[in-house]
């Protein structure tokens, strides 16, 4: 088959990730090829450093730092965009799509942002945006969703869905050390990056989220109204907790259905979580990703895989490239909906707010050891209609030292316990600010 | 959107599946239409049995007995068979097919024995066969190989991939019961039926790794040459002793890929395996199904979920029913290749000799305790070339009486291992064939 039955194909951005595609495009030609039956050929590649050897094989491909000269270039039917960010990625994938070019991305800011723009235009332009390599990295979550699981109503998402975090996490676990300590290692390690905020904070989890959300509800939402909280308050006490009460602290992206019809609200959410040990979330151990969802017909079902690195994305990549070019040879693009939902489904739903929300809580209280401090912390709770389920006071050798009490609270409304912490947090005896970390053990 | 541009379905085979896939149709069909776009029309169903109430809403649809007729009906654009085995499947598949017609199927059974005929028909007729509820129940395992990771050469599979036989275990390794009496509780629950041999002896495992094998590696292998042992012969000694040393007892379907190219091999086979207590693969319990797949570019992956049952199956089989109405909309039908590789590009390969594979052994041995018996087994172990990893016996109270010994040995072959257990099995203290059990780490 020669090479006039190849799709042609344009790589804007040979960082990391792109070396991957390049590398998987050479190594498993082969295999492609017997997939497909016929040949995908990388025609060119736009990136500003033409300078750097990248350690990888690129005869025979045009490379330049001319990405508007890429998109342009009639040859190129289908653009890999791998710059990330909003700016020059967005320009270039809507000049793209624009010129009829179908697009291959891995940008979840982009998409998490300007989703809606994005979709609109390939809708009428009649081309194909895929971006499986936007949420867990290699494991293909976003197809199992909008076509796998096609025949459901999705009615809950637990994610682990940024590596960083539960590196970080894993080994706060493993080795009982501070936030900082861990953070700098995995920085050596090329886990995190330089500046960790994205991933710590949790605003990479809640990007990718909301393409979840959308796709598992048909539910817009606007990425700021995503409650997000981050792991950098998480202190060895609360691990030594986790390993005491039987669980695992992890990351999670959630994301519920309320109700049905009209009245149908969206639960979302990123924080850190208490899991059981037991269940398959809390083994996701590592830089490693897994999106466990349920579906009104298929129960419970998990998808593992490694949600970063060069080869694991560039494996999504590349298996977008395959699929997009096979709606280019059968004309068949726009076949299925990007977001699983057609565009005219997708609709605002309200978010239910995170005091609404009912579950388990642990709280880990920072307080003076002197005698009656424990009975206005419990006098509080009951007031306030919480439960305690366990309690656990390690007592320190010198009254009158600040000493953590931890609590697990029954199933109770979120607004309770932030009512209750706000009493407390007001005695004279308690000496930091309560962390409350949730529980989530319904996946 | 009018009944005009409905895609008319056809459901051959009314049980529990058949059942479930209409009430699929008929709980979801507004989430269904939100996603294609156009409703799927469930035209005509026909079983044998026309009188049983299922207690689901069949008006609006035609139902008799004659499968004929329906494949006939051109209002039938889709057939889906649910009625398994080999006979009627078969030809009702193949008659189908002849008339144009697309095929959505559950049966494995079929598919591992005539596949080949089948996938070959619908090549020339220009059909879609989907068979997603064939391996792994609702998980969409077949679609993510054929599709999410077809840009990675398959390297290993390790599937749980027969719910049955993972719920006799997961009892088994629970309570200490033997297999006789956990296989009765199994039938009442429904989880096993009257006739177990097609689940316990492992053939239904076989079966789909006959498909998996096609998938992941463009192997075409005949059922029968794949080395297949059952689960009926294992005692609760064996799970205490897994217990013991931090393993679960699984039956495994696994596959790997030796070598490349020309001198490629494939390694196939069915049979109960002792996996770390610490993997995902052993959390895997009661009748849930797995399957973890081993890509050279995306790594470690697993996917998890129901592998059986009404509903979950249901989700696939409505999956597939989505995905063809789709390529029938858009005349792109065939636009994938069923088996994930080319017609043209599946080769037979052929089978690494069970004899030739690697890997660590745990040996049960039967012994009346006498002295001196532990040196003859390790001399012969010894003898053998097979090194001892560790190594139990619990003394028994009287001198002469059967007591079992636990070995497990260092990575050795598997045709050592059988030449020293052919000599220990004949020595006069020992009372009873060794039980050889698979020790696999590598997932």
């Amino acid at each position: 088959m020669g090479d006039r039955d190849a799709v042609g194909v344009g790589l804007i951005g040979l960082g990391t990730i792109g070396t991957g595609v390049v590398r998987v495009l050479r190594k498993n030609a082969g295999v492609i090829a017997q997939r497909l039956g016929f040949p995908l050929r990388l025609v060119r590649i736009a990136d500003l450093d033409t300078e750097t050897d990248r350690g990888v094989d690129l005869s025979g491909i045009r490379f330049d730092s001319d990405s508007q000269a890429l998109i342009d270039d009639p040859e190129v039917s289908i653009v890999i965009e791998l710059i990330g960010g909003y700016g020059a990625a967005r320009q270039l994938t809507m000049g793209a799509i624009e010129r009829g070019k179908h697009v291959v991305t891995a940008n979840k800011a982009l998409l998490a942002l300007h989703g809606k723009e994005i979709f609109d235009a390939a809708a009428s332009a009649g081309v194909d945006v895929a971006f499986e390599a936007s949420v867990g990295g290699g494991i293909p979550i976003l197809r199992s969703l909008r076509e796998g699981l096609s025949a459901n109503r999705i009615e809950a998402i637990h994610g682990i869905i940024n590596g960083t975090t539960n590196f970080v996490l894993s080994e706060m676990q493993e080795t009982g050390e501070d936030f900082e300590v861990v953070l700098k290692r995995a920085q050596d390690l090329g886990y995190a990056e330089a500046d960790p905020s994205f991933d710590v904070d949790g605003i990479d989890a809640a990007h990718k989220l909301t393409l979840l959300v959308a796709m598992a509800f048909g539910a817009e939402l606007t990425f700021k109204d995503i409650p997000t909280e981050g792991i950098r308050s998480l202190l060895p006490v609360d691990f030594e907790a986790a390993e005491e009460f039987g669980y695992r602290i992890k990351l999670l992206a959630i994301a519920k259905v309320h109700g049905e019809g009209k009245s149908e609200r969206i639960e979302a959410r990123v924080h850190p979580t208490f899991v059981p040990a037991t269940s398959l979330l809390a083994k996701v151990e590592g830089p490693m990703n897994a999106v466990a969802v349920h579906g009104d017909a298929v129960g419970p079902t998990l998808f593992y895989g490694a949600g970063a690195g060069e080869l694991p994305t560039a494996s999504a990549v590349v298996g977008d490239l395959m699929e997009v070019a096979r709606e280019v040879r059968r004309g068949s693009a726009g076949r299925v909906a990007p977001l699983s939902y057609l565009p005219e489904s997708l609709k605002r739903k309200p978010l239910v707010p995170l005091g609404d929300l009912e579950g388990r809580a642990y709280l880990c209280l920072s307080v003076r050891d002197e005698p009656g401090v424990l009975g206005h912390v419990a006098s509080i709770l009951g007031e306030n209609g919480i439960g305690i389920e366990s309690i656990f006071q390690r007592g320190s050798s010198r009254t009158g030292e600040a000493v953590p009490i931890i609590i697990f609270t029954h199933r109770t409304r979120e607004a309770r316990v932030r009512a209750a912490l706000a009493e407390i947090d007001r005695l004279p005896d308690v000496t930091a600010p309560t962390r409350l970390v949730r529980v989530e053990e319904d996946f």
